[in-house]
């Protein structure tokens, strides 16, 4: 059997684990092909406990972004654990990482760290409400920003007052802006914004000019606090934070995922205006104060920077990108890629119960390909046109198996 | 000057993070005298940015059970960290772990990890509301369960809605605790417990066993969850969960800090009834499955075990306490020392501004040892009888500073 191990760790995993896996990473979300569990990786290369190989294009669900196990970064992160990680208080790499971030995030004159984007998020949205003395959010249709009552996209185990202050609105759509803020007239404390949209199996959005202009607008008048959730996107669009993209500077951002290259680590940052209620909001963690996830974002910062990671992600993304559309015009399939090049969903059209987007990316895993069809997808600054070519011939016979077993052409 | 490094970074600080810190470990909190910021670290033995060596007894707030830097807990990481941490899904150790667990904890049937103590209570409230249908928690007065809006000691930032299903009792108190579950009637989704009473700056308190059967026994009578928080106290007091020292299982457990000697990793435990409703509950983070921690905590636990660790802390804490109460009763100072042995926290009486206590922390970290008037503190595995009677020679001339000063005998 192929995935031998793989099936003897799902069963054991049953046993002592609720319905054998939760979260994100739950395989029983994705096709059965799909390896639940992982062995080892390194670059933009990922095997499975029964030794499959795979060309990423997940990165584990984004953090990866200058490939797994990164030379550099895990030379800082083994410098600084050498001396310790955790004490009794924490080390210079605070303070240098700290001033890294103030030098790197555009409109950030200070900075805090925490461990889950999640954790970061809420953060911002208390030290918006703490700002302003004001209780009402403003949060997109179908956005994530976490997995806590107060934004859990599942309600099971919330209550309806754990989201009491949440008003809706849609990305990108600057009348719904105006009309949710408007109903919270004297009492917004925020608008929450994504870097861009990237809700699971929609088409990707980049932030548009009127919109993000009317976001900060809306705040400013209101004196509320305008917050990126930059925890998927941030060092992937633009190192100075996302909505740099469109020349609008945010009160608040946080970021995750990519920022210490897999290390666990989040960051929220502010302007001068929101320094004084950051200052008097507790939020605190055991493990918050690690140095040695640190050290690995002040490498991955630099590093990122140092060799122009983010253009090299969106060549790669694009190299990738044109491929397929070619390969699928050449088919008459009908896809839509969208989101920047660099972290990417593909969706075919007519497919809402995502059939021909999993048959394709099973082909595409069956010949070495890890994609995802509704979840973005994230190039690394570890991709190299090899791989990706090598990608595209994985992409090609799935597109050819899509074509042949739905009919297109 | 004796602290320059230390004085350098805490002005660099300030520039770049809203006060210079945040949270627990904010020196702001405790005396000047106390450092911010530490340099290296290895056994129960740390370092400042001065290069000020101490015999630590906080334990960067309570990870470090087998003290700093232990080797086979380092090994164990290193050796996961060579094939890898996060990926597309778990690895082997996830399954290893949560069987370890269930075979470590006696109450539990399965088990979740997470990264901030915080995480894992959130879970276990979810998971309570979920299996139940309820919405009320008791929460006792003056404990601490967390950093964020619906648990957070501070409401700054917090709306009332966070905590609109919170109901007060006292540990302790089971009169009290029965009085808190009549007023939710038919809608009692979970008690909720400390460990033990650790609350900062108060006498600690082992749980008695008629409170723990009244809560045990309330928590069956309304079909609730019973909720023990061993964030703190977990893995310190008794291995297969700290309400084991009164014979009561509860149904759900959090734990974080010590399970992997400072790795970032938290865990829920539960039992067989509220496993369907775990499964339910959609909860997650990017580093949630991240390897190293997992097999940081496998070490951690087995080396617990396997050299009886707790009895170690135990007996060291009990050789502090000793040495200390025959310093005190000898110049007649009247304090108290309270918790087990190897979580004390030690008040002086008449000393409600802590200006005792402090002194004489502050006397004893000019001697070498670093103690704390307020927090619960904590041995670990790695103090031996020649630490214990080195710090003891600190103490004792610390007592003697503080007979001095506030004039007793």
């Amino acid at each position: 059997m192929e995935a031998e191990q793989d099936q003897a760790l799902k069963e054991r995993a049953q046993r002592v684990i609720p319905n054998g896996m939760w979260g994100h990473m739950d395989a029983a979300r994705i096709p059965v092909a799909y390896p639940q569990y992982f062995a080892r990786a390194r670059g933009c290369r990922l095997w499975d406990v029964d030794g499959r190989e795979y060309i990423d294009f997940l990165c584990a669900y984004g953090p990866m972004v200058l490939g797994y196990g990164d030379p550099d970064v895990e030379l800082a992160a083994e410098r600084q654990r050498r001396e310790g990680d955790i004490f009794n208080g924490p080390t210079v790499r605070l303070v240098e990482l700290a001033e890294a971030v103030v030098g790197t995030i555009a409109h950030a004159d200070w900075a805090m760290f925490q461990k889950n984007g999640t954790d970061a998020m809420t953060t911002c949205v208390s030290i918006a409400r703490e700002a302003t003395g004001r209780r009402k959010i403003l949060v997109a249709n179908g956005a994530y920003h976490g997995a806590v009552p107060w934004c859990n996209p599942y309600p099971a185990g919330s209550t309806p007052e754990d989201r009491a202050h949440l008003v809706r609105y849609d990305y990108n759509d600057a009348a719904s802006l105006a009309a949710a803020a408007e109903t919270c007239r004297g009492d917004l404390a925020a608008i929450l914004v994504s870097g861009f949209k990237h809700d699971v199996g929609k088409h990707h959005e980049l932030p548009m000019a009127d919109f993000a202009g009317a976001a900060r607008q809306l705040c400013d008048e209101a004196g509320a606090a305008l917050i990126v959730d930059d925890v998927r996107a941030g060092f992937r669009l633009h190192m100075g934070g996302s909505w740099e993209t469109v020349g609008i500077r945010p009160d608040l951002s946080a970021f995750s995922k990519a920022i210490a290259n897999g290390y666990p680590l989040a960051c929220v940052t502010g302007s001068e205006r929101f320094r004084a209620a950051a200052a008097r909001v507790f939020v605190t963690g055991s493990f918050w104060y690690g140095a040695v996830a640190m050290a690995a974002a002040l490498a991955t910062l630099d590093k990122l920077g140092g060799i122009g990671g983010i253009a090299i992600m969106e060549r790669m993304g694009q190299r990738l990108r044109d491929g397929i559309a070619a390969q699928a015009a050449g088919r008459g399939i009908r896809l839509r890629q969208s989101g920047p090049p660099q972290m990417p969903v593909i969706l075919f059209e007519d497919d809402d119960d995502r059939r021909k987007g999993w048959t394709f990316c099973a082909e595409a895993l069956k010949r070495g390909t890890y994609l995802h069809a509704a979840h973005t997808m994230f190039l690394s600054a570890a991709h190299t046109e090899a791989d990706i070519d090598r990608a595209l011939e994985a992409t090609d016979a799935a597109l050819g198996v899509v074509a042949e077993r739905f009919g297109w052409q």
